[in-house]
């Protein structure tokens, strides 16, 4: 078969390595989200079912793709850091992010009964796009964290209030649009409070804060059968050291979270 | 809240347009899925099954994506072409293969049922990765898609061969690689007529030239109700063009198919 | 010598390959220029020793890069064509332009005193930047030196009446520009002419089309000083083909120049 | 003038801007220069007039581009590293590349009659081509940096003994090189002590080390004429401070120099 004659054609492919030692990050974004909530029927303004989804998800990407060392996320949204170190798919950026779209898309649809049970079939498949954003040091790293977790607060305030006044304060959409024009996040702490009695404090650190997910060593006890010499067999104890992901929904933006984790970043002078 | 201090990390993305007047290739490829044939025990060499998922997966692509003019798909993989003059996303690579790779995925899981029915459930959501390739004149682009068919034709004669002498030649695999090496194509189409009175020309074509998607139109008779100024009803016979997407399975190497659905491809000197 | 233990930092250079089959267009822009002008005192509004050494600059950039096949310039500025097949430094982006850029500059200062002699000389050593360009059809090409034409001569039409209003017109420079403000080609050309008596149409060539570079075979006859069997020597006269850089002023916006050179584009369905 | 139905071309120009909180390294080397050293007589194993040219066009290079904070050169090579920060040409990589080398260029011809007096004319224009390189961490540039000194010093000892053969040894340039193949540095310093009487270690650093620029602040002092109240004019000793280029051909790849000079880099962790 005349296969050689048509080969040329892989020499269009360009090389999208990624600088070394840099972290790469991967955000997803929702597509159309606004309307895939509506059809969905989505709880206003945040859906727990939904945000388990999420977080269900990118631990699938996070155990499919061992280099990654955090993700974090928000409303519709995902990031995912590999560490700078990393050469998975020889650090090629197009690899890199079609697999984490990838793997976060098929396991939405496939975890979506997990959360939404029987009742909520799911529509239509949804999809996420995503992009890859290199950061050189640690400084630049927390602060690209800290902006998506200041956006998540910001975001997360508004559609409280929003919705409050809304749901509980009989306004419409509009009205509640208007109200809340050229408000700062005192303005809308204090009409949460002295109108609803909402101490925003109070509310949970999963939409205050979002959801980062690290890797934790757990050391796991577990009895284990044990062939003695003499070919009896024995009951011992073991324990054994594993990595897991786990969730936090705490602050990322101060330095607290970074020295109780000191794994989770390199050095940078390396 | 201190949003704007951080916010300057935005300035790390680098911009990722395709070059103009290019078409540009979105080509997806299954991720370990010799592993997940096994796991979910795909018929071979081909499993219609499997074929069908793929095709009905990459039809969701193109049903969201309308800029693509063609796709092409055999065996675990799949190409998109955006057409040369395309503007979705603003070209930006990025964001064009990871929607690809995304909706593709999404569809996969979402469609698995139909195909596969409830007897054989999807056991872990798989994955498949991309990448782009951009080609700047006609004839690169049908090479491109020759190369794949070109490669289609070649795996799925060694795979028909290789299979038939394990399941009716009773050799082991080992064996049966043992005896292709070194074989032609000649050879491997007397060994499918002679030992087995097979004739690899009646194979069925989806398996020979794998599946292309294109859009075309079709004429749609459709009866309407119409108010009449009296008030009264009547049904009226309404006929009306609409784009569907269609499969074949037929040669793209040649000039025929391009002959025969001149409006896929742009002209060069645009 | 520890070289290995520092030789990592290779991996860090990225591929910066220019896409297959397209032209790759160097544009070079003088730096400063307009002091530079100022300090050497350059004729206003055209001086045709600095053109002429421009020229002379980029034929020297030509010769030394064979796949060049067209050279557009004008002002202080000259774009370099190669060949949409070329392979010169593996199509590398950084080496095509980095050498143009280098090869023009240093001989720019080597030729000076051919175009400004004894009495004029350099001040100090001129810098040029540079930029690739990606072009995937003739049509773009074409395109390409048209937008540059086009551009020369809306700048020299400006240029030159601005220049006759101060010089023969008694106009600060500051007046003339005033004047000009909001004018069409069409007054400009009416001041030239009714003011000046100048028809813009008889200008010379190089100042309203720029100057085009192109390769050219010529027969050349030489004598040649040819041995006989008898160890006599015998004149004799030999008809070669050599290849020369040609300089044209012509238009390259309309078909015709091309009509009359059909080699220097390759064809686009190739 | 049609110009705005080409001026669509200009998207055709792709975005190459500089990671940033990256060193941005612009290298050059001599183009054909072992050609170019042939013809103009440069003496072996080193020509200190070629060498003092070299580093001239460096200063020329660092006074033009005030963001480059150190450059480091060796034979027909040199390095210019811009500060991770600097905005120059707003980190697009084809603009600082091309007018490091445009700079570099053009001033290596416009300097070369102060190296080489009169009587070495300069024959033709020479040319150097270039490439951009990022770093991201202190570490990875001094690396970097080591990397072209250690270089440098395996290239000058083999030079050394290599020229050191033929001049004063009488070997042929064949048979030199034959006598050194597998030779280790040791074994290179024994022959030029035990045959020569040459201690290698004795040799100008200049050749050993390499040039490396630096910014430095000097104090100057200078006479001003000052006017007094009263019309009169008095001379006034003025001290101020100024930057300038200065040569060191000292060890960069220990951290002592790093140490004495403690402004050239930048904190990582910014």
């Amino acid at each position: 078969m005349a296969k050689s004659k048509f080969e040329y054609v892989r020499n269009f492919e360009t090389d999208d390595t990624c600088l070394r030692n840099c972290y790469i990050v991967v955000r997803l974004d929702g597509r159309n989200f606004h309307k895939f909530t509506e059809q969905h029927k989505f709880a206003k303004p945040n859906d727990n079912r939904a945000l388990g989804l999420m977080s269900r998800s990118a631990r699938s990407v996070m155990e499919e793709l061992e280099d990654i060392v955090i993700a974090y996320g928000q409303s519709d949204e995902f990031s995912f850091v590999f560490k700078r170190t990393s050469t998975w798919f020889k650090r090629r950026a197009s690899k890199l992010m079609t697999h984490v779209a990838s793997q976060f898309s098929s396991s939405f649809v496939f975890y979506w009964k997990e959360f939404f049970g029987e009742d909520l079939p799911l529509l239509y498949p949804p999809s996420f796009d995503g992009r890859v954003v290199l950061y050189p040091s640690n400084r630049n790293l927390k602060d690209y964290l800290s902006w998506r977790q200041a956006d998540c607060h910001v975001n997360n305030l508004y559609n409280t209030v929003f919705w409050t006044l809304v749901q509980k304060g009989g306004l419409t959409t509009a009205q509640a649009e208007e109200r809340l024009k050229g408000t700062l996040a005192a303005d809308k702490n204090e009409i949460l409070f002295s109108e609803f009695n909402i101490n925003y404090n109070t509310e949970p650190a999963v939409l205050k804060k979002g959801t980062t997910l690290i890797w934790e060593k757990r050391d796991e006890t577990v009895t284990k059968c044990m062939k003695l010499p003499n070919a009896e067999e024995k009951e011992v104890v073991v324990t054994r050291s594993r990595r897991r992901v786990q969730a936090h929904h705490c602050d990322v933006i101060g330095e607290q979270f970074w020295e109780e984790h000191p794994d989770i970043l390199e050095d940078d002078n390396c």
